[in-house]
């Protein structure tokens, strides 16, 4: 800007020198019409993941301080930070035959999601938990938890949290346990499976509800066998499917039914061949796993194509669509608890309108 | 009262006159210090129960008006009333091979609980639903439901619902449905089991949490396996058993983790041969069944023996104790979730003084 | 019934002996197609009521035992019992000049509604509270109250509890305080007043928020000045009243917005001269206080004249219409919270096909 | 790093070229054991900030595109970013004689609190809102908004928002409306307020409960008076303040006593000369304005003096202390809302073990 008011000049000088900056310069960028994230969506294949995971797997013990061999996703539109969208975190996470991760607690909600292999137990406040293929593993805030591999291969799966987000809100809290785990039991069922993992059974002894799932396993099994009965009930003409070849299911607490964790929500969809999950957008990001099949998802109307293992992030207000060239199995987990639970969450069908950008976005000169 | 104020006869024969009552002379009976139930503990024999449906099995036929060949427990501290206790309605159902029981919906929340037998198939809003031994069956208020016998042996069952409430409460609605049947179908799983009977899974497709369960069947192998677990727990040396030797289940809606109906607390309790639940008081009254096994019932200190299909009653604040002679399984329904949701649930543990009765309480004479 | 079955005749007589009623006899009446409440509409002229009121005054000392000197609402339709509805208990409590009426508390919820007259203070768990025209005061269960009249001059009001309710429910605790009161300051503003008076403003002390409404006097001024707001932003076009000429408040808990007592609903309504509040039906049962001007209510039709004080009872599913001769203010109470709670609240509006009663109610012949 | 396996330097080089950056060397950044905002304490003092604001009331118009002439406090910690907290945005408003701040609307939610001045009506959703010392003024998100000042005197104020959250979720919405405002009327009242500003009254036309607060202005008059009966009650022996010689009130939605603003929290403390708020931590952030009097804030340990209007920023988990020169009337506000709706909030009173930072963090070295 060359013909600066000096006043004005000088006046923007005393407010920077003062600590302070001028709304009106800022305005359009601080509030825009429609989110406009810096984080972009983009996709990582799972073969790349995977090669350099067993590189690290081969140069880079598991030990006390680092704490675990995962290797965040970094969204190409945030530089420097390990961060898949600005609330989500999402990493690949290997260990090697007969490796242990030690023991630590963290404020931060964790879960992993397992696409291939078995064997490892992550240990969850004192309860062994095997992780089998297909399965969702919870560690809520503030769980210990550890886990040690009992084979002579290695094994890795996705790990997601909350990191970001605890981040942005500065709500970090950090606690080691123990070095070394002394339960190396390997039951196939955990406790709390076998206290809360009975359909819309519930413990007597639990005199409150946990704010955080008490169930710590949701087994591939009963995920497969929901969605598969939501594509029967479709061919045999009854309601339950999410969209027209489309079945999917939600993760939850089942001591009150919300999302299995208060910041992230879990879900696994199935698309028939052929189908597809319709353009939409949300003021919540997200972050997809294919778990089996091949397609493509069209991103603010890029076509990417997917496969096996392959992931997407997917940042607010992006418009999403995925198209399934086989069945399509996916993983996929978002902030949208967040924003429901702060009034923020909104969608193109419930806010139309929002969906246009304004005409005229005007910001006053800066100096 | 011989003595009695000339004027004050004379007074309360004015307030007889204009519809009024004094509370001076009723006070106590209104606003005892704990609460005196009409309804008394009582039990029924099952073997009495069973031979009396059969009877009313040949010369009682199914159908429209009377609607069900219901026989109810009328506890005998409410003379003339259908009613279990003030709140609750239980009765032992019996259909006939082949027969029919024509749909009708009602405001009542309703369940079955099958003590033996299989066969009967129940269409609850046109799904059919199985009802097999040891399986808790839901229909909650203004669901259409209608039963067919597929066998050529006749079934019973334990029936209960809200009905004395409902009548206390007059919020009482009935619609008849069609007379018969046109599903007749017999799938072992039904669809709502099929949409929401895994484990902590919820469909996308359902966008709002219903205040009934949607979940409509809890079968006997997952209650056995829970109860089970508790108890194999306890031997492990872990936390899950309601007591000592006394493992026990709540039944609840998946969407929202509540009690399956919004009136009726469903349980099912296992005791070790030789273990027991302690004597305890609380505000709400419950019916008892014996599933399996034998024991005996204390109640209000005298002791009561008990088997198989055997029904107990326990009004609010009865003090109620079980032993165990053998391992003992126990169906339990209350009213507990009304008296919660009031703000009138209160248990002599939580208050003990509540448990002693005043030294003084004195009405003034009556005229 | 002549020509019954000698066997079945001797089945129904088992059944008595067993304890037993069968419900295909009974069916129509326990589920009638709508509710058919016992309870009957009915109008008590407020002279009526406050002449018996005063002459019991002379006649019956207030005193520990019967505690209060309180004339109840006996509804007509429920001979014997000192029920205004079902649920709801409603009586004229009358305070000679100087006179105490003993402290106790109860599980029962009380509020007391001041026709007119002032110089009592109720003291509520220690807190003297006055009670002045137009006021609504607040006993929540369990709460220490003790009322003493200041002046030379008798006070009569109305006083509302959930008696029949927690009869119904056998949930009734009881227990004597003090029989003199210490307190007898007389502050014109009570300590949960000055704490919780101020709109939106939630004392920071407060850590958890109380079920039961924390502020126990509701006052006239307040009452008065929104009634007038809504009629006013009436005249002036905007969004507000209840229905034309119809201005409607709740009282509510302010540290949740509920109800301020779980179980009794309480607001005050004002109509226009010459408005009324259409006819409608509600499966919940209410008792009406004119407070100023005259006027009718239209009751299954029957048109019955209202003036000062004068009360009317209304049954669940009755329909009622109001009608305003001249300005008409009237407290209602109701026990709409209970129904709302457990999931039992439904209107004609709501559904009007319930309205309609069933073509062909069939019962089976009782022998 | 001198010595790093070239291996391992090139496994580095291929993360990044792949979108990944491994946990193991930024865990501890990522995961500290208790909060290390890079936001800072900080103090702005409020005779600098008006003295710029009038400044800039001579240099620059207010007016579509840059909205309104507000200077935001720019954390010291925070370079380039107008945030106060990481969560929240603070700025002083200025507007001049007769000028008018244009209609918009946004996701973000907002707040005014008046230190000094009146004249200024704000118009919200349509219903014009005067402003005055003391009172706090509310714009839920996707309120339509603007100002006019009547007068022929400048006015400022305090505007906070929780743009910095809805910045780092994404969640942005804005729309422009009219660019004057039609209704110039100046009620003292506002119609909101003429509907909900009774204390526990709830208008029975509000069929639903809005998660903002429908009561847009909170006066003066009633936060002095609830302030002023708090330190009255601790004199007369009663409970009711925050803490000795301390009474807080917080502003509360009255639809259902949640925070009156989803995401904010706001409050009014007062402290007697002398009186201190004890040191303590949480995990949140939050900004201080003097309302009246002086004092000091000890923020980590470092003495800050305060008087008329200054602010003061405390990020998460930053220990704060008020002392209290003069009597000390403070305004708060905080994302305390945000951190209990995500289960994130902590006291080093709830938890103190998480005061301590752990022994030995140990990062591997990053190459």
């Amino acid at each position: 800007m060359t013909d600066v008011d000096p006043e004005l000049a000088k006046l923007y000088k005393e407010f920077d020198a003062n600590g302070l900056i001028p709304l009106w310069t800022e305005r359009e960028d601080l509030m825009p019409a429609t989110p406009r994230p810096a984080a972009i969506p983009h996709r990582w294949r799972w073969t790349d993941l995977y090669a350099l995971a067993q590189r690290a797997g081969e140069l880079v013990p598991v030990g006390r301080g680092g704490e675990r061999r995962a290797i965040s996703l970094a969204n190409p539109g945030l530089p420097g930070l390990p961060h898949a969208t600005p609330t989500l975190w999402a990493a690949i996470q290997y260990l090697g035959p007969r490796e242990v991760a030690p023991v630590h607690r963290h404020a931060q909600n964790a879960f992993r999601f397992v696409l291939e292999g078995e064997g490892v137990w992550t240990i969850v406040d004192g309860d062994p938990v095997s992780m089998r293929r297909g399965d969702l593993l919870l560690t809520p805030g503030w769980a210990w938890h550890g886990h040690h591999n009992t084979t002579d291969r290695p094994m890795a799966w996705l790990d997601g949290l909350d990191i970001p987000l605890s981040s942005a809100l500065n709500t970090e809290f950090f606690e080691f346990g123990p070095d070394t785990l002394e339960d190396r039991s390997q039951p196939a069922r955990s406790r709390n499976e076998r206290l809360w993992g009975g359909p819309g059974l519930r413990p007597l002894s639990a005199t409150s509800s946990p704010s955080k799932s008490p169930l710590a396993a949701y087994r591939w099994e009963f995920t497969d066998s929901a969605l598969t009965a939501q594509l029967e009930l479709e061919d045999e003409g009854y309601a339950g499917v999410a969209g027209p070849g489309h079945a999917a299911v939600r993760f939850t607490n089942p001591a009150n039914g919300d999302d299995a964790l208060p910041t992230i929500r879990t879900e696994m969809h199935r698309l028939r061949e052929g189908a597809s999950v319709p353009a939409a957008r949300e003021s919540a990001s997200s972050v997809w796993q294919v778990f089996e099949g091949s397609g493509a998802f069209v991103l603010d109307g890029q076509r990417v194509e997917v496969g096996h293992g392959d992931l997407v992030t997917v940042p607010s207000w992006a418009e999403v669509a995925v198209e399934a060239d086989t069945r399509l199995d996916l993983f996929r987990f978002s902030d949208a608890p967040v924003m429901e639970r702060l009034g923020f969450y909104l969608t193109d069908a419930t806010n139309p309108a929002a969906r246009i950008a304004p005409a005229t976005p005007v910001n006053p000169a800066r100096p």
